[in-house]
């Protein structure tokens, strides 16, 4: 089994709000980076599957807020591929301050493959290359390194 | 029972993104700018309650996606207040397609009362004029018109 | 010569930062919200223009920034076409508050027509329709009715 | 003279819009993202001049776009300080794409320093280390190491 470093993201000044905190929902969208990421670590791209014509749109989305992160503060993004058969997956996301080493969110997204009309698309018949990256994906675990 | 509208927003084409579809992050933006539009419709303001030093930032959130929004589309965004207990409260949204009528997704956020420094206040008590428009909320039924 | 309304914008809250104010950054989107409405105001509307492969990419833009807008604010932008050549154009903006009546920001954008593969496109003769509308936005003027 | 590398930022999906490339007002943000950056690589930090009451509000920005970013490039930004007299700043921008090396972007952003109230600072007298900070960068030049 890998062992992938989490995604690292340096909170910009454009993501903090009035109340001095990152608004919340950039943490949608530091899970987005952390997937191309997550992706490019096992040797695949999400521009590449992109340029197949294979889409994969967000299903469904959630985050809970343990405690906020600021303007200053790196944060780490340790994603996971919980369940992919082909057709569907779903990830979850743990995000740590790197200084602090607290928990600050957790959360999750669901996906499909789809082509740019939004037909579904299986991977395992017409794509392989993308079937057999995303299993590895399956066995992959984020981790700090020791 | 008092009858508000829905809030309504067109989409703005840097909404968008290269699926040519609605980034899924700002379907948390628009459940912001709803329950902004939500409090201003009972006769109270947000910017009147931050004035006062009273937070409520979000716990969590989540949002199911059904069909996209793109641009040239208008949204209607139907929030509920679904629990208040002065001090948390929580939130569920449908958006809705103006044209269509389509029901595009469905969401929630959970959110508390917090000062500056993040620490929690109790409205009944520290201020019974958000807790009686809260109150309002918990009663206010959106919907169109006829 | 017609006379339109400006555009009207509230500022959100996720367009906020921890300075407390407005992000400059958005000041451009409400620039690009306000060109969507104002080509919308004589009768053309941006998503149709795209439907049909017309794309008009920013080719520069600037914003001064005079006095900050902040949660609570709504803005009013004034969009004034200067230029129009059939094949480029460009636009200025003054973004005045509602209440205050002060002058907040003005700046300016310039665009070309350009198909999907970012192709110029003449819009005189190959999208009149195209052409007719930006001829009645040269003379349209912008502002707060009596 | 101290040679600093550009800033590098990975194209996040999010960024760009239905047009297919990165929306133009995310320019600025990565303009503030080389700024941070440009601090810290002289050893002082944002976050510090922040936490002392320093803010570094917007007076200007523009940006002239040469060529479209894309969902999968690099780019590389230069920032340079143009001007700073203790009390106000400009810095340039020039934006390069890390694979084809072509100038995608040019900018610039005008600033002074002000305090929580938008009074304005005179680090000089009010802030030698800040005044030292910024005398050191009018004396950076960012480069590609050899």
């Amino acid at each position: 089994m890998s062992v992938i470093s989490p995604y690292e993201h340096k909170v910009c000044y454009y993501e903090t709000d009035c109340m001095r905190i990152v608004h919340h929902s950039n943490y949608l969208r530091w899970f987005e980076e952390s997937r191309v990421y997550f992706l490019d670590a096992i040797g695949y791209s999400y521009a590449r599957m992109e340029s197949l014509g294979v889409l994969s749109p967000v299903l469904g989305a959630f985050c809970d807020y343990k405690s906020p992160a600021r303007f200053g503060d790196t944060v780490l993004i340790f994603p996971k591929l919980n369940e992919f058969n082909g057709f569907k997956f779903s990830v979850s996301y743990e995000v740590i301050g790197k200084e602090s080493g607290a928990l600050l969110a957790t959360g999750g997204t669901r996906h499909c493959f789809a082509d740019g009309n939004m037909r579904p698309i299986r991977t395992k018949k017409e794509h392989p290359d993308i079937y057999e990256a995303f299993k590895k994906l399956l066995n992959a675990d984020v981790a700090l390194k020791k």
